[in-house]
């Protein structure tokens, strides 16, 4: 963990991150955040501002009963006002009442800030940051001083950002963290400012960068190769605007190509897992791109990159997946050529040639399907059952005869109620079920009609559904594409539906689930079925 | 246009982009694209690659009717094979048969690849790139070399990535573009290799960059300042993997703050535009943090921000958003502190005060729904009624009796008809309607219902319909969000219903939506509706 390459890693997903446009946390999930953060293993935890907000301090009061393993809680607030003696100042009192041990407070470097928006002198400015650090000290706390708008004052005015830098450090503060706040600063730029930095203090210098211009990483790795050795960010990138410096992406680079470590050994491999873990509690979409923590980080479509890399992955990786605790996945697609499927179709004619009429059809099938609007890069199933079409070796489980659903709202609440008639050769199914909602009552009622021809389906569920309007600009008439997922506790795969009706969409998808979980097993084991 | 700080922007949206996952254009879809490309005015625009799909061959017939303003139109291909004469290669002479008037092939800097993908000589494959760009020289063609894995390669082998280059120029090519491949550079190392490539030929040089590390914008940015003059990238970053350098990223950060133009004068504020259009025909949900261009990019919610803004925009914002066609906003939320909401509640009291009793019942019902998964960040409509609630200025538009929705899928097809019972004083409407889907309907007879009350309301219609599941992992059951954006042709407002029901919470959002254009226009002019 130590030595002199290390570098602490200081999080804010929970204060600068929940600024973020459609974030919110309740306290619970800022609970549970803290605990996962700890697990990894990064240095600095900031946990809210107490005093933005009532949810922050109740934060701080229940954090108090976790006994981290590794990270050190910060609270976050700012110097004391221009007018109030710095013992009588509510915020740092706030602060103080929190129990972190850590306390960041930003003050101003920006000469118009302090004219503009403190309304005080340039000369009182710099008290205030002094005397704040100070209090703060003798109180026998950590502090990072965040110098706001770091790269922005030290363009306009550097002597005078460099003060503020130095009273923070008279003060006594264990850390100079710049703050490029607007996310406005070139890299270039950026390195000079930080190396008069290093110049003219001797505290350990952290570096807090903003995406807007789509530099927040790179900033971030810039200041470090002149010598920052803390690093501000977030998970998945979450922050006010355009997001801060995402932790899922500067972590791994300065570990793995910077020989700079950064997380208990070992602990990399659980970032992508953190990633997830984060945007569904944010109840974020998940940035699919995401540099080495994206579902498509390393997922390969280009006939020519899937030829390539069947020969050697370093030729289009830039890093072994693994290491992040990522994987490697070769996708589906007219563009993948037709390598990939026919390896797939060997499965079911080991003869098989691009040629065969076969392929043909399924070529053709695909091309249709996709215009659409329908996707199989995340519906494995259903193209294994379109694969199984081409090869005859599909079967129809069922006849579908009909469903009817009902959604009734009235004065005693809403009932949903799915009906549905089935047939397998002479014998017909007809039953109904209820559900939270038209879907879930479809799912419900066709379960229990398929059971009773196919009682093995009893260990098949589902574990995700996706709805995907397709088509914005048109109101509730759009055309949505469902993605469901489904488990038979041994395997997962993914089906597709697309209509201008939800539910159609969710019946294709939801068939094709129990087709693909009956079916497939037994037509890989050779089994003609048709 | 000209002058010696241009720099030439070169546009791989159609092919690079369409590597992408969940990226697919239709031919008509390219042609679309291709024409909005030209209009914004980028310097070149690469349609795909003739011989990987038949798709490609059939753009490029029918994009000769096309006759560009600003663009030049570049048809992808490699050097040719390591054994066929030049003449006789079919990937080359598929290049020429396209009529583009420029030509990109990409040739093998790195001798891993040279040895283990071509397995041909070093020797002869810079025979092959020299060959190649002079045969499409000798046709009168504008020639970019694109050097793949320049980067790594110039780490294993200097040398030899230097002499690939070499080859290129003195087989005549008018570009020799440096791409990072796997996009694995850092910043740094690119420097370094740009210049010594800068060095070692004349031909003006490009930058070819991926995502995969984080770092596609910011390498591209650097490779500028040291003298590339021709930038690759793709609308939105769409690409294999982490994707491209996102051009709506580089292009404005290259005008506004590096005094490099690179569009016609004045065509850099339909940059946003041109961002929405191309993710809706890629069908890729937006990256609302995008910088410059995002739906958040601009985006404040901060308390401290947003008071700071409303003093001088400048403190926040890097650059003036209506550069780029983006517009500032001010988030509703706990985060933004009591002021935006003050100013907001000022409309119906302009006496209100921070601890008004009506303030306070507000917060208590924003924090409430908020915990259960409503977001009115993009719902001002829902929460323009909560204030109305709060102020006493809110009714009932009609009393809610009851409605049931009725999905009949039969051997004829699928149907939706939804019935619908709502009252206001003595009188009750009872109707139905049939609609596309379950929801469709149920708006469809909501609307015939109020408009019995309401007339006024057939000039307010639906323009979006969004669907968020809440929370995965527990399949069709999953809480969901339903946003709706309507409009009555002067405004737009947006709606939001949570429920586990998908019905439930389309019908909160439709009924606010109504509720909202019938109430909000009246109770501004003051008139007391309770």
């Amino acid at each position: 963990m130590c030595g002199e390459n290390r570098i602490e890693v200081y999080d804010t997903t929970l204060r600068d991150g929940s600024q973020g446009e459609g974030v919110a946390f309740s306290v619970s999930d800022k609970l549970e955040i803290v605990e996962r953060l700890d697990e990894i293993g990064f240095d600095f935890i900031e946990g809210g501002w107490p005093g933005s907000n009532p949810k922050d301090e109740e934060f701080f009061e229940q954090v108090k009963a976790f006994k981290p393993k590794h990270s050190r809680l910060a609270a976050f607030g700012m110097t004391r006002r221009a007018n109030s003696a710095v013992d009588a100042d509510p915020t740092l009192a706030g602060l103080l009442a929190t129990g972190a041990g850590v306390v960041t407070i930003f003050g101003k470097t920006w000469d118009l800030h302090v004219k503009e928006v403190l309304k005080t002198s340039l000369k009182n400015n710099l008290r205030m940051i002094e005397d704040s650090v100070a209090f703060l000290k003798a109180a026998g706390l950590e502090v990072v001083y965040d110098a706001e708008h770091f790269f922005d004052g030290y363009k306009e005015n550097p002597e005078y950002a460099l003060a503020t830098l130095q009273a923070a450090e008279t003060g006594g503060a264990d850390w100079l963290a710049l703050c490029d706040t607007n996310g406005g600063t070139l890299t270039w730029d950026l390195v000079e400012a930080v190396r008069e930095a290093k110049a003219s203090v001797t505290a350990p210098i952290g570096i807090h960068t903003h995406n807007d211009s789509g530099l927040a990483v790179a900033n971030s790795l810039a200041a470090v190769q002149c010598g920052a050795t803390q690093v501000h960010g977030t998970i998945n990138g979450y922050g006010e605007r355009c997001g801060n410096a995402d932790l899922c992406v500067v972590v791994p680079t300065l570990e793995l190509k910077m020989n700079k470590p950064c997380l208990p050994e070992g602990n990399l491999s659980k970032l992508t897992e953190l990633s997830l873990y984060v945007a569904e509690i944010a109840n974020q979409a998940l940035n699919e791109r995401c540099p080495y923590v994206g579902n498509s980080a390393f997922a390969h479509k280009g006939g020519m990159h899937l030829d390539a890399m069947q020969k050697n992955a370093l030729t289009y990786e830039h890093v072994d997946p693994t290491l992040v605790g990522n994987r490697r996945r070769l996708l589906l697609s007219e563009l993948s050529g037709r390598s990939l499927i026919l390896d797939k179709a060997r499965e079911y004619d080991p003869n098989v040639k691009k040629d065969s009429p076969a392929i043909q059809r399924l070529f053709d099938e695909l091309r249709e399907r996709e215009l659409q609007g329908y996707l199989f890069e995340g519906a494995e199933g259903s193209f294994q059952l379109l694969l199984m079409k081409a090869f005859n070796k599909h079967r129809e489980l069922f006849h579908r005869v009909g469903f009817r659903i009902i959604v009734d709202k009235t004065a005693e609440g809403l009932k949903s109620e799915a009906t549905i008639k089935i047939g397998l050769g002479d014998r017909q199914v007809h039953t109904a079920a209820e559900g939270g909602g038209p879907v879930d009552a479809l799912d419900a009622a066709l379960r229990k009609a398929v059971q009773e021809f196919y009682p093995q389906i009893a260990n098949i569920h589902l574990t995700d559904y996706k709805v995907r309007v397709l088509d914005g600009g048109t109101g509730t008439a759009s055309k949505v594409r469902v993605l469901i997922e489904t488990t038979d506790n041994e395997t997962l795969w993914g089906t597709v539906g697309v209509s201008e009706n939800l539910i159609e969409a969710s019946w294709q998808a939801l068939v094709d689930s129990l087709e693909y979980g009956l079916l497939y097993k037994k037509a890989r084991n050779g089994e003609n079925e048709s």
